[in-house]
């Protein structure tokens, strides 16, 4: 985007300069990614005001720090719909940033935006991208702006799309949540909850799992690291099988589940976080998909970007929820400034974090 | 069943014997079935004329002879709804059958019925089994009688419930069904067809694509046993991917199917025949299930069971099209006699045939 202010830059409006700070992907991640795979590149973003017809330029408030970078950095990465990031370039993710310039009258200076863009402190960012909106809310709800990045952003929008649209559980159900101290698990296991279903989270740390019990009120919760065969496990927690498998992680505990899944199960397809750092030859196959057919079962994957015209609604209800108290959520800022984002993306897939993992891009005050 | 006629033999009714002979498993097979996993027994039954309420006494006319008994063989075969053959005990096949004698008002003497039998000559079976049922539409369709056994039967009903009802398949899109010349396939791929689709086959054989592509009318047929690639075969068939898959094979040719499956693309899950003989730990791992998520997909699976109660629609439908010759079916007689069943079974899981593989009961005249 950079590349087209710079060459419109002659003409009309004002030319002016802000030097910023953007990630940008230096060598492709083999296995677990290594900070030297990024560099921090200081470049002087040079571009009109008004910026180019479709453009806003932004400062980045705040960068959502996701698992699912990881797959995008691979260059087959089999999401068809979101380009591998090249050698070279910026990486994106999540943000939520304020309008500096616009020329789109949808959005003024001094707008909140919520959008994908680059891992930058400023950036030129389309106004027309399918999933930029608007944050309106914030003084009704009355949630930190930083939620929009989890709980009322696209992890809570993921929680609740999968729930209802992809699966539409029922009351009195029986759900089983992998990676449910993440981003999306800590909302889906609230919300089935509410709904009046049974649920069980596995997640990889005992703090992980007292959390889950203690302050999010999962009926069980599990360490899936000290089991020893997690087949045995959920026949433990569930003697007679599950109706719903919300799937954030694939390989064995997808076979796990798989055996446990009562007949005419559900599995919400939603991420495969096990898999992500490993090549295709190294990943743990599935071998007992027969039970697909055997026990009748649907398993649905969803791009959470294809439900954005839903978010008006998921946003009036899961912030209603939030005013009220029904809903809490873990939000854990990892760092302050662009320089932290590599260190902090790393540091995610070691697998410490609770909730929502998020970059504050300025280091002066929280926005 | 014989047990419990024998239990109420006395006081009541016509005490009446027969002697039968039915193929029993003897041990269970380890990998591919040989013909020494199983044995003929000769025993006498005896019965009541009128039987016990709730059963009939059938002759057997016609056995069908399918590739999923194998599954049935292993003990832990993840067909929650049907418990494994056990040793010692008769294997059970889908058949055709000549009421000799009823209690039950709904059939009566000479009815033809189409149910799930004991592999032998003659049985007492269950007048209130779920997939029971007469046949009364042979004369006004005129087709032979073994076709309830194949197009007019379990698999036809399978490949249009799969087309209809769990994909919904429409106009033009483009269709890839494994197994194609097997008993479901055929059909499959011949509705298909008749929906305005674009349909490419796979099958064991040069012949089977020979019959794929002459006789059926198969936009294009492949021999997967003689590609190197199976991913490169798929995006030569088809070069920008295809929108349903109809899976009766699943291992290494479902992961091609992933690799080359179009965004919001849709899995029938019919079938892993692939699979069937293999041990747990052998089994092809599916490694790129990723792609679930990545391109929104939807894979479901089903038991035909579970749709009997469409017969009527899905015989009036499809009887049509076999009175006005828009579909035309291989059925393929292995043997005549219950002593030939084992060598009919053991030699279709070799993957020959073409179609219904089916066995003539009686080494008499064919009814």
């Amino acid at each position: 985007m950079e590349e087209a202010s710079e060459a419109q830059v002659c003409g009309r409006g004002v030319e002016e300069r802000i030097w910023k700070k953007e990630v940008v992907m230096v060598s492709r991640p083999q296995g677990m990614p290594v900070e030297a795979n990024f560099e921090v590149r200081r470049s002087e973003l040079v571009f009109q005001v008004p910026p180019p017809p479709g453009f806003l330029l932004v400062k980045v408030l705040w960068l959502s720090v996701d698992p699912y970078l990881r797959e995008i950095m691979n260059e087959d990465n089999g999401l068809t719909v979101i380009p591998p990031f090249q050698i070279g370039q910026p990486v994106f993710a999540g943000s939520i940033s304020k309008v500096l310039a616009s020329s789109d009258p949808k959005f003024k200076e001094g707008n909140i935006v919520q959008t994908i863009s680059p891992v930058a402190d400023y950036a030129l960012i389309s106004s027309e991208f399918f999933s930029i909106d608007k944050i309106e809310h914030t003084h009704a709800i009355n949630v930190p702006l930083n939620q929009y990045l989890g709980v009322l952003g696209f992890p809570g929008l993921t929680a609740w799309v999968g729930l209802n649209v992809i699966t539409q559980l029922q009351a009195n159900e029986e759900v089983f949540i992998s990676a449910a101290a993440g981003a999306v698990g800590l909302l889906a296991g609230q919300l089935a909850k509410l709904k009046g279903c049974r649920v069980v989270g596995s997640a990889g740390t005992d703090e992980k799992v007292r959390v889950l019990k203690e302050v999010y009120h999962f009926d069980e919760a599990f360490n899936y690291k000290t089991e020893k065969d997690l087949n045995l496990t959920l026949k433990r927690y569930f003697p007679s099988g599950f109706d719903v498998y919300f799937e954030n992680v694939g390989g064995n505990t997808l076979e796990a589940a798989l055996e446990n899944i009562r007949r005419k199960g559900r599995i919400i397809a939603c991420g495969m976080i096990s898999q992500y750092n490993k090549e295709y030859k190294e990943r743990e196959g599935v071998r007992n998909l027969m039970h697909v057919i055997g026990k009748s079962l649907k398993m649905e994957g969803f791009m959470v970007g294809d439900y954005w015209h839903m978010r008006d609604d998921f946003i009036k209800e899961v912030g209603e929820l939030l005013q009220q108290g029904k809903i809490s959520y873990h939000m854990d800022i990892l760092g302050r400034g662009i320089d932290e984002f590599t260190k902090a993306f790393v540091g995610l897939l070691g697998g410490k974090n609770i909730g929502k993992a998020v970059l504050l891009t300025d280091d002066g005050e929280t926005p």
